[in-house]
């Protein structure tokens, strides 16, 4: 008999009529031989709805009550699927996150697990129950209720599968599988039906939100067997693990974007020692998140480098390095909003010499002109203005033989809210 | 310093106006020099729409889920009103029913209290902050979340009074107090000062649904000063006690009454040995509830009786009746639905003789003929048809010396529907 960790977002569970399809998914899932845990998000919009009410009274409410506020909407979910799963004749069970063992750092709003004590969610399958798990809570070690933060479901149900060792840690979504690219931009995207830990991780920062990079991180440092599977389908899914196999001519595994991009550049600054240092630690500690540096050389002991920072932090961004002046002398401070980074991402394009010149020229033969380049060994992004977007990720992806006949499958609702 | 538990009901924080007149209201009594302890039901209408969205997947769910279901509803109004009270300048932190301690019996539904482990509540308090903890929730030693059923938040309040030795309770709800009767009823309704234990007791039992018996039972057990006012005004309320003062002239301190009432006779029934234990031992193995029982008399070895159960009940208490002809015989079983029951309550009534006589006459002198009568030391009860009700709780309330000048508060909405 095999162990599986199912877990659903909360738009598969939005309205009465999914939860008992969910509810049967299991039920089918368990008749085929599986011991089953379920891992859930709270319902539809509920989460919003608690954050919406909250606001009301409070615009900026302690962590830790939000934390206990927001977890209600698990709690939910898990009661009424556990319940709908008797109304089919199936024996459930539904724990929330500290009584199904979950211990997390003494953190609000994102903390981390570190320890899962699951010998009563153990217990509960060996009775022959389903074990309803709700996501993305737990318990610090003096006995707070705690929160991992938006997506935290996906960790939820890869960190139990790891402590339960579980064979397969499925994540059903409104998509079935993880694809070549966004197939809203590309109609005929590819699902893949294998990826590697490394790209998923690539592909998930990047933009592809089909899983919480923390969940797929998790998965990795565990080794647990991902698989990514609409909720709404039969159809197989991707597995997402260590060594995935990639077809015969193709390089890139996929082509990720990000549409909320700013460029920053710092011209004739003074070249003193640990300026990099200066300015990105600056950032740093003020909370912006900087993706992309590049820095274009040294003439005249004056430097010129740019960076890229997400949309919203531009103004604050702009605001320390200018606070910065008297440290780091500099001539002028330019930006450039609205910016977007695509970025083909390949396990395989380390051994393939090539593969991002071929990038460049495709996207300089649509005349685009590309303002940052960034490369690793299994990915490459370049920043390029937001207008020509989709025409570039459409280009990008016949150039890498991505393209297939079909037409890709796209599912329900957005299903990435929680 | 002083400490004090404030109970507030789901109405009185239903929006967020009410919530936050709550908060102020918690506030202004921590700056007279209380330490304080909340305790706060689900708001307004969120536990029945729980039980709704319940009912629509499993119209029969398991209690052990409905309870971790409804415990939300509890969940959202700590967390909630603990935001409002930051967001007033305050310092408060929110506790669900097993943080704060609540072990109760492993039975869900309508757990009973167990043992209440408050230090967590107490080292709060002495750090200065408002303890906001969930109503009508506790967890099992085994780490199950129970509930302590229907109105258990007064019970909650009082229990915890108990254990962190609180020198007051108070119940806040939507009427300023407990009044000599219905004050929809009688409009001249007396707000009483006082009332012992046991006649809150018989009042609620009887109908007055202004405090849980449950929560009088075990302030009665504990000596807890509970005092009952309304959360829309400052008048000072009624106080719960052990001894209560009563005024010169008046015997009765308030008349209830219970429009849920249906009467069973069993006609020419063979006086055989423990025939009533027989009867009333099935009649209470499948869960019907009597009330009043009247033996009428017995002539040539065959008995008459009669006793009232919930208007509901009727149907099944006579299958279980007749179930039992072959064990009890007996000539007919007759019934009437749709009566009432109206009480006098007053524990100086068993030092006045007199006072039931004048029950009797006040009913008679209107044409309304009694149909059953119950007495103990502190009350006396009449079943009447139900049409003449008013018409006799005004009449008695005048012939008791109730009658006011002034006409009664009626406050907001019906708070009594946790």
């Amino acid at each position: 008999m095999s162990l599986l960790v199912m877990k659903f977002g909360g738009s598969s569970v939005g309205t009465p009529e999914r939860m008992q399809r969910v509810a049967r998914r299991i039920l089918e899932r368990q008749q085929e031989g599986h011991q089953i845990v379920v891992v859930v998000s709270a319902m539809g919009d509920t989460t919003d709805d608690l954050i919406d009410q909250s606001k009301q009274l409070n615009p900026n409410p302690p962590a830790r009550e939000m934390d206990m506020l927001l977890t209600t909407g698990e709690q939910i979910s898990i009661a009424l699927l556990s319940m709908t799963i008797h109304q089919l004749g199936g024996q459930a069970v539904s724990y929330t996150g500290w009584q199904a063992g979950f211990r997390t750092e003494p953190v609000h709003g994102k903390a981390r697990i570190t320890d899962i004590q699951a010998d009563r969610v153990i217990r509960s399958l060996d009775e022959g129950q389903i074990v309803i798990v709700a996501g993305f809570q737990g318990m610090s070690e003096d006995g707070e209720i705690t929160t991992f933060g938006r997506g935290g479901s996906d960790t939820t149900a890869v960190a139990l599968a790891a402590a339960v060792q579980a064979d397969r840690c499925e994540i059903y979504t409104d998509v079935d599988g993880v694809y070549s690219t966004d197939p809203r931009v590309v109609k005929c995207a590819r699902k893949l039906e294998e990826i590697s830990y490394d790209e998923m991780l690539e592909l998930a920062h990047l933009g592809a939100a089909v899983l919480h990079p923390r969940a797929v991180e998790y998965a990795k440092h565990n080794n647990v067997c991902l698989v990514v599977r609409s909720s709404f389908t039969y159809n197989e899914g991707t597995e997402v693990k260590e060594e995935a196999v990639m077809e015969q001519g193709i390089v890139v595994r996929g082509i990720a974007f990000d549409k909320n991009v700013a460029r920053i550049s710092l011209l004739g600054a003074q070249d003193i020692p640990g300026i990099l240092a200066k300015v990105f630690g600056a950032l740093a500690n003020n909370g912006i998140d900087v993706d992309i540096i590049v820095q274009s050389g040294v003439a005249d002991g004056k430097a010129d480098f740019s960076f890229s920072v997400s949309n919203n932090d531009i103004a604050k961004a702009l605001r320390v390095i200018e606070d910065l002046r008297s440290e780091v002398p500099f001539r002028e401070a330019t930006s450039e909003e609205n910016l977007v980074k695509v970025s083909i991402v390949g396990a395989g394009m380390v051994s393939h010499p090539g593969v991002a010149a071929k990038m460049f020229e495709t996207i300089s033969q649509l005349g685009v002109s590309i303002k940052m380049v960034s490369t690793s060994e299994i990915k490459c992004s370049c920043v390029i203005e937001a207008g020509p977007l989709n025409e570039v990720v459409r280009a990008l992806h016949t150039a890498y033989n991505l393209d297939t006949e079909e037409q890709a499958f796209v599912g329900g609702p957005q299903d990435r809210r929680e």
